[in-house]
C-alpha cells in the first residue's frame, strides 16, 4: 500500500471511524483502524463489536494512489500523528508487509502494522428493507428523545429508542418509565412493510456526533438483529436491542383539566432557580401552583431553606392545580423544544403532565408527577 | 442585616471568595461565606484553613444599605442563586437573626443562616514587612514557574514556589528536582531586609485565577508562617511552607559547549510530534541529535514504532551533541516563554539543558537529561 493524501481529508475520515474505537476494548485488534486502498479510493473501518463505522474517501485530486493494499494501524497513534502533522499532504507507505511509514518533508513515523487478515470479518452488506429519512429529521429524533431513555441495564429495551413505522409515519419513543418522549416524522413515501425495532440510545448519540448538518437522506437498512445507516460516504452499523418495547400509546391521557401557555426560556429558568436548593438530591422535586394567571414554582428542603418563584402564564380555562414533579426531568423535556413558547396540559394531581411546543406538532413530552404527601 | 445590591457586583465578589471553599471541607462552617455589612460596605470572607479570601464591596451607587449586620450563608447555594437570578438588583435581608431572605420581584429564597460568632476567628491583619510587586510581574511568576513545582508531598518545600529578596531583586524558583524554573524581577525599591520563603504553588494558582489583568501593585505582607496579599479590595492569605528551600544557584552550569537558537512554536510542535508514540509512558523520552544546522528529534518504542523529526536551527559553534530528556518537561519549559524564539544551551550529554527566551532575560528554565544507555 502506498498513497499520498490531503491531511484534512484523511483526518476527517479518521475522526469519524475513531468513534467506534473503545479504550476499554478487550480485543486488541479492535483498537486498530483498517485501511483498504484500491483504485476507487481509501476505505477506513473501525469497530468495537457493538458499532462498526466505515468511511470511504473517493479517489480524486486529494489523493495520489501509488500502490493498492490493506493494513491495520493502531487507531490512537494514527489519529494523533495525522492531527499534529502541519503539512498539507501526508504519505503513507507499507513495506515488508507490516511496516508502516507515515512521512512528510520533515517528519517520519515508523509504525508496526497488523495484517488485514487478523481483522474480524464484519459484514456491512445492505438490506432490501430500507427506510429513507431526512438527515435533519433523523438528528432531531436523537436530540429530542434520547435524554429520556433509561441508563438502567436491567431493562435493556428502555436503554434504546423505539422506531415504529406504519405506512409513511415513523414514530419514535424513548422512556425510562418516569417520562416519555415521542417524535413523529412523516416519511417521503408509504412503506409496504411495518417496522418496530429498538436502537441503543448511546449508539445513536455516537452516530449523531459524526453526521454533518446537511439535509440529504439517510438510508436505514434493517435486519433482524442489526441496522446499517448509510449517509453519503459513511456506513454506521449498530446492533438492535432484543425484546418487546412497551406499548406507550395508552400512557397519554386525554381531556386535560387545564392547559397553560408559557414562554419556554422563562419557564425553564424559573424551574432551574426553584431547584437550586434541592440540587443535591437525585430527584429534585419542585411544585407548580397555578392560580389566576400566575404560576408559582416552589421547592423546599428542611435543612437548607425554601424557594418561591412566580411567572405570568396564559390559561385555557379558570381551573387551579397543584402538582409536583422532578425539576430535572421537566427541564430536560422543556429543553428539547425549539419553539418560543410551550403548552403544558394537566389532567390531575397524580396524572402525567404533557408538554407540546406551540408550533411544532411533531414532538410531545410526558413527565410523571411525584406524590409529595 | 438588610441591603439591596447590584447583582453583577455581588456575583464578582462571591466568585472571588468562593475559591477558598473546598468541597472536601471537614469543618461544616467553612462551607459558608461570611457577610459583614456596615456603612462602609459589604465584606465577604471565605476560608478553608489553608487559604482565606476576603473581598470588600464599597458602599456606593451599586448598593443600598438599610440595616447593618453579619451572617454566614452556605457558599454553594448563595453562589447558584445570585448567578441564576435574572434581575439587575438583589435584596438580602436577615430576619429573626438567622433567617435569610434573598428576593427580587418574582423570586424569593428563604435560607437558614449561621450565626457569625460560629465563624473561626481568622486574622487578616497587615504586616510591617511588605513587598510591593506589579500585578503583571506577579502573575508572570506564577504562570512561568508553578508548573515546575513538585506534587509529591514527601518533600513539602518542593510543592511551593521559593521567593527570595535581596535588595531590589526578587528571585523565584520552582523545582521538582528534575527541572527548575527561575524568574527574576526587579522591584521598585531596595528593601531594608532580605526575605526567603516558600508559598504553596496551588494556593498561588488559586490567587492567579481571581486577579484581574490590571497593572496595579500587589502588596505582599510577610509573617513567619503566613503571607497576606492585598490587591485593591481583595485580601488573600496563605500559609507558608516550613523548611529550607534547596540552594538552586549552583545547579546552573556555565560554559556551554553549544547553544542553538530555534523558533519556539516550531520546536514545541516538533517535540510534541516526536513524543506521540511514547505518550503512554510517564517519562516520554525523546532524543535531540544536532549535526550541521539541523536538529533531529527522535523517539522510539519497541512495540509501537519510532519517529524522526527534523528542523532547521542556528548554532553558535560547530559542535555536535546527542542528548535525551522528558518531552513533557521540555514542552512545559518551552511553553512558559512569550518570546518568538529560544536559545537552548548544552553542557554535555549528562549535564542540564538551559533554555532562555531570545529577548526576555528575566526567565530561565533548566531541564535535566535522561540517560538512555
Amino acid at each position: 500500500m502506498k498513497l499520498e493524501i490531503k491531511k484534512e481529508i484523511l483526518l476527517e475520515g479518521l475522526n469519524k471511524v475513531s468513534k467506534a474505537i473503545s479504550t476499554k476494548n478487550l480485543i486488541p485488534i479492535l483498537s486498530g483502524i483498517k485501511f483498504d486502498l484500491d483504485n476507487k479510493g481509501l476505505t477506513l473501518t473501525a469497530s468495537d463489536n457493538d458499532i462498526t463505522i466505515q468511511s470511504f474517501i473517493p479517489n480524486n485530486e486529494n489523493m495520489n494512489i501509488e500502490k493498492e493494499g490493506s493494513i491495520i494501524i493502531q487507531g490512537k497513534y494514527i489519529l494523533d500523528i495525522v492531527r499534529k502533522l502541519p503539512d498539507e499532504y501526508i504519505n503513507i507507505e507499507v513495506i515488508d508487509e507490516l511496516k508502516i511509514i507515515i512521512y512528510t518533508d520533515n517528519s517520519e513515523f515508523n509504525l508496526n502494522g497488523i495484517n488485514k487478515n487478523e481483522y474480524p470479518n464484519i459484514s456491512l452488506e445492505e438490506s432490501k428493507k430500507i427506510i429513507y429519512i431526512n438527515n435533519k429529521d433523523f438528528r432531531n429524533i436523537i436530540n429530542q428523545t434520547s435524554f429520556a431513555t433509561s441508563s438502567d441495564e436491567s431493562r435493556p429495551v428502555l436503554t434504546g429508542i423505539n422506531f415504529k413505522v406504519v405506512g409513511d409515519i415513523l414514530e419514535c419513543n424513548a422512556t425510562d418509565s418516569y417520562r416519555l418522549a415521542k417524535k413523529t416524522i412523516k416519511l417521503d413515501k408509504i412503506l409496504d412493510e411495518n417496522y418496530n425495532f429498538v436502537i441503543p440510545s448511546k449508539n445513536l448519540m455516537e452516530l449523531n456526533k459524526i453526521l454533518d448538518s446537511g439535509e440529504d437522506n439517510i438510508e436505514m437498512h434493517i435486519f433482524n438483529n442489526k441496522i446499517l445507516f448509510k449517509y453519503n460516504n459513511l456506513l454506521f452499523q449498530s446492533r438492535l436491542i432484543n425484546g418487546n418495547y412497551p406499548n406507550t400509546s395508552n400512557l397519554w391521557p386525554t381531556d386535560a383539566i387545564l392547559t397553560i401557555t408559557a414562554d419556554l426560556d422563562e419557564l425553564y429558568n424559573v424551574i432551574d432557580r426553584a431547584s437550586i436548593l434541592t440540587s443535591d438530591k437525585e430527584k429534585n422535586i419542585v411544585t407548580f401552583e397555578i392560580n389566576n394567571n400566575t404560576l408559582l414554582v416552589k421547592s423546599s428542603s428542611a435543612e437548607i431553606g425554601r424557594v418561591e418563584e412566580k411567572m405570568k402564564i396564559e390559561k385555557d380555562r379558570d381551573e387551579e392545580i397543584k402538582i409536583s414533579f422532578s425539576a430535572k426531568y421537566m427541564m430536560e423535556a422543556l429543553k428539547s423544544f425549539e419553539d418560543k413558547s410551550a403548552r403544558l396540559s394537566f389532567f390531575g394531581e397524580i396524572k402525567p403532565i404533557i408538554i407540546k411546543g406551540n408550533e411544532d406538532e411533531t414532538l410531545e413530552q410526558l413527565v410523571l408527577p411525584i406524590r409529595t404527601y
